[in-house]
């Protein structure tokens, strides 16, 4: 492979990147749309924000189906990122709306 | 909304948000699968691994086309994680291989 090959199949796969990220992103936004309506389902129904074995699920529905190349930690560690994410965006909504933060909130 | 409802709903969406995290998942694989091919190639090619400028084009690639409800920063912080975990598996790969690892190496 000559350099100018090289330099051709990098722009190449980084433009797949590319195009991966923006569905990536897509769907992040997409989550974050359906927390926001638990999390406004739970508020309207009195019912407890945080429920720690629901995030176990989560952990568990990603680990359980992948197929690699990702590490399972390294997925975890990813998931837990975006879980803690969408986690503050609710306590920022809902200080925001006049209500205070409830400690070790957790909605996924 | 009677607390059956709302138990019923929450249901629903939780199951949409494990449908979502599967898309991800799937997703956050092939893009390591493309970020191992560039790996290779540099290797092949002895081109430099580390090129801090395409990290920032990554950030600013999904910072410019969110359109929320996910804060900028946020999405940086998740996409932060993303590039470290694909930028941990090459480093592993290549130990792996009986190479040295390059400090500061990122590739994304």
């Amino acid at each position: 492979m000559t350099r100018e090959e090289a330099l051709e199949a990098l722009a190449a796969h980084r433009r797949e990147v590319d195009a991966i990220d923006l569905e990536l992103l897509e769907l992040l936004n997409r989550r974050t749309r359906v927390v926001e309506s638990i999390g406004k389902i739970k508020q309207a129904a009195q019912l407890p924000i945080y429920e720690p074995r629901r995030e176990e699920d989560v952990f568990r529905n990603v680990t359980q189906h992948n197929a690699g190349p990702l590490a399972p930690d390294a997925l975890k560690r990813i998931f837990e990122r975006i879980i803690d994410e969408m986690r503050t965006l609710q306590r920022m909504r809902r200080d925001g709306a006049g209500r205070g933060t409830e400690q070790g909130e957790k909605q996924c």
